[in-house]
């Protein structure tokens, strides 16, 4: 089997190794803007070999994964209207990159099941490619009406190959669910670090951030650019939710005057938290 | 050396345990509320002996650690009044503390150096304590005017051998840097999780939480009535704080209009988290 991959970055990478680690594909072609990306992973044994563009990469291919950031999605999909192979892709975002999928490959959609590994890290890059990415980690298909059902399972085995658990949601659905438990979060702690480093006196600051501040922050230290297309993709759902939390907090704060409810709110909070690791 | 610890937690036991293993004290004595924690101290060897309360802890104690949720501070300051030994505590603020002690301890407040410790975890009670609690961590020292240097240098003392890095500041400095770089993230952390677990669909959404999730809300798993305590004593500075950050948040949600600035603003966070973590 040949895999193309479109965007050879750390999800991008990370599929090919896990895919030939596996013995599931026989050769793996890379495309990227990054000409010392490209370079590396092919060093690090990521891809065989290196095409111009997408359309050139797809040629021959039985599967193309696109892992650019969703932005550069539509010039994809344009350029693969004529390609054969299944599609699919690694876009934490699923309705724009759907229609984007539906305007660039026409009828050619029925070639193309979405995806989100929900895989994410803060390192970026082929550099941070790894077989075992997604081991145990979920990947979320949102087949399309005009998927065939034995091409969402042959897309479905090859996320399982690469290690995932696979489940399948509506594009709507998914959106809203990853709006609440990652994009928000990642919006927060990219406000939280900007408004630190821009104080006065943000030197002091950071020098007294501990643990707790570290762990809080770390996703801001992600790929602004990937997470500049999931905020504006998903901007809808995105201002829903900052209005929910904006709410919440506001509670939070009338609360500093009623100790008691207070701590019930830090004891529920604490109690479902722990309640999901335990089952995580 | 005699020590005296209030309350056998995360904090005091550690404490203990770090100078039993520095060999600078030969004998601890612990008090609490909780009587399986004071056992699980004696069984663990964190304390030598149990006081019924603090005034008959503190007799013939050469050091007192204050180690308590801050809002008993003020009963046990009340009960320290006629001791001897030099006081210092664990408090996470300061203003507050410092105010108890006044009051409590009268002309004896010359004996206490007030302490914070930034060494939190979100685990808490004996059972958490461990002598590199504070290895290489942060403690901060916010001496009074009534302090003598010489007191203030034994108390130094004693927390450097516990492992720590000392520093000093004012109270006031004190409670609004740490308003910022702690207070501030657990409240946003609390009010996100008790989001999503008051949720319809909250099972859903915590099984399509990732590791960012859990990094970014692993401070909602922190203690309670601590945080309580806390975000109640630094009130008017968390008021402050989070009126900073939703500014910063609407900031953020008006940029979702304005991609390339939003992309900025994530890079400036990253740059900024990235300097920091290099430097730490």
């Amino acid at each position: 089997m040949k895999l193309a991959v479109i965007g050879v970055g750390l999800i991008g990478g990370s599929f090919a190794l896990a895919l030939k680690q596996a013995r599931a594909v026989s050769h793996v072609v890379g495309v990227g803007r990054n000409a010392a990306n490209l370079e590396l992973a092919r060093e690090r044994g990521i891809v065989d070999s290196i095409a111009p563009d997408p359309a050139s990469a797809a040629r021959g291919a039985d599967l193309v994964l696109i892992a650019t950031p969703v932005a550069q999605f539509p010039g994809v999909f344009s350029s693969l209207k004529d390609s054969k192979g299944l599609i699919t892709d690694g876009g934490s975002t699923k309705r724009d990159v759907i229609a984007a999928a539906r305007k660039g490959l026409g009828k050619g959609v029925a070639r193309f099941v979405p995806a989100h590994p929900i895989a994410g890290a803060e390192k970026s890059g082929a550099a941070a490619a790894s077989a075992e990415l997604f081991r145990g980690r979920r990947v979320v298909l949102t087949p399309l009406p005009e998927n065939s059902s034995s091409d969402v399972e042959r897309v479905e085995a090859a996320w399982k190959t690469a290690g995932a658990n696979v489940s399948r949601m509506q594009a709507e659905e998914h959106d809203a669910v990853l709006a609440t438990v990652s994009h928000l979060p990642h919006l927060l702690a990219f406000a939280l670090v900007h408004e630190v480093a821009g104080r006065a006196n943000s030197e002091q600051l950071f020098s007294f951030a501990a643990g707790g501040f570290r762990d809080f922050t770390r996703i801001a230290s992600s790929h602004p650019e990937m997470w500049r297309d999931i905020c504006v993709a998903n901007r809808d759902l995105l201002l829903v939710e900052t209005e929910k939390f904006s709410m919440k907090l506001e509670r939070v704060r009338k609360l500093l005057d009623s100790p008691a409810e207070l701590e019930k709110l830090f004891a529920e909070a604490r109690a479902a938290r722990d309640a999901w690791i335990r089952s995580s």
